[in-house]
């Protein structure tokens, strides 16, 4: 029986925002905070994401502002969405593991609640200057093999998980996706 | 304001029949049964089926199974999933308007609880010996025209109102996709 409850996100995507919200709010259940690339996934798992078809993006954004308005949770559609997440995706795992919960709801709110466009180095440098991240240590950290890597095996890891897309809950290998099923993941853990 | 529900349907989707047995149970809202043929509306649409990506197919059949667990709904994925549901959907036009919702529960019922292969016409001929419906005339019914015509026009009224998926609900020209958002629906048109 697991003792924690997997959670995978890129902070692309605007469901993971508002399940990453959600979790935060959860103090009694361990996460564990997987990093993936996407758009990687989709393309090994052969899928066409929401974002690229004009009628399921439409109703994305509707979607997103209302599960938001109905949790609670302040959100902002990004007038750039999508970007390419793969260098904020890629500085999440550079960063020391002491500034990663701090990185991640940063990244995650100037892009889900403050419409940054994030595709901006300019944008992203204010970030790293509110974290106190150095800047030229972010981005040598995002051009480093090491680190590229990673990121491709974590995605790699994720998709022989049977994980497809984001956020993806993961308890005693059951797989929850979506934000609507983190209760289910909760259920499961809680063994009701 | 509206002062009912439209619910776009079409047998094939294992979510619309879940949401279909969520609102039998709902006695204080009316709800507009509008039939569609989901496969010309993805057509329509640029959407490709989760059912023809293995990964999403392998986890809608888990998440079927699950939600209909959590909603006390008796629920049998179908061993022969997916077909093509023309004939039934056509079907569901050509039946008098008093048999109606007794031909929808008992062909959802055969698909989605009972594993009934209803690409077979033997079984398709079962169904209708129990409704009472003479075959012949529900045969003639799937070939007529105007019945043909009448199908593809609620399909492509439901497009015009950007329906894109099945099941969906419309309340106040405000789109729920999914059985996941039968109780946003039902907040709205309580306006809540």
């Amino acid at each position: 029986m697991s003792d924690h409850i997997d959670f995978y996100f890129d902070i692309i995507s605007p469901y993971a925002y508002i399940a990453y919200k959600k979790i935060l709010k959860i103090k009694d259940i361990n996460f564990k905070l997987k990093p993936i690339f996407l758009g990687g996934l989709h393309n090994i798992a052969g899928i066409t994401a929401p974002a690229f078809n004009k009628y399921k993006m439409k109703n994305m954004q509707n979607d997103c502002e209302l599960v938001a308005k109905k949790n609670n949770i302040n959100f902002k559609w990004n007038s750039k969405f999508p970007i390419n997440s793969l260098h904020i995706m890629r500085g999440y795992l550079g960063v020391k593991d002491n500034k990663k919960e701090e990185y991640l709801n940063s990244f995650f709110e100037a892009y889900w609640k403050e419409d940054l466009d994030l595709s901006k180095q300019e944008n992203v440098k204010i970030q790293l200057k509110k974290l106190k991240i150095d800047e030229n240590a972010f981005f040598n950290s995002i051009g480093n093999q090491e680190i590229k890597d990673k990121l491709k095996q974590y995605t790699q890891e994720a998709f022989e998980k049977e994980v497809f897309g984001a956020p993806t809950f993961i308890v005693n290998n059951k797989i929850f996706w979506g934000q609507d099923r983190l209760e289910y993941a909760l259920d499961e853990i809680k063994n009701i």
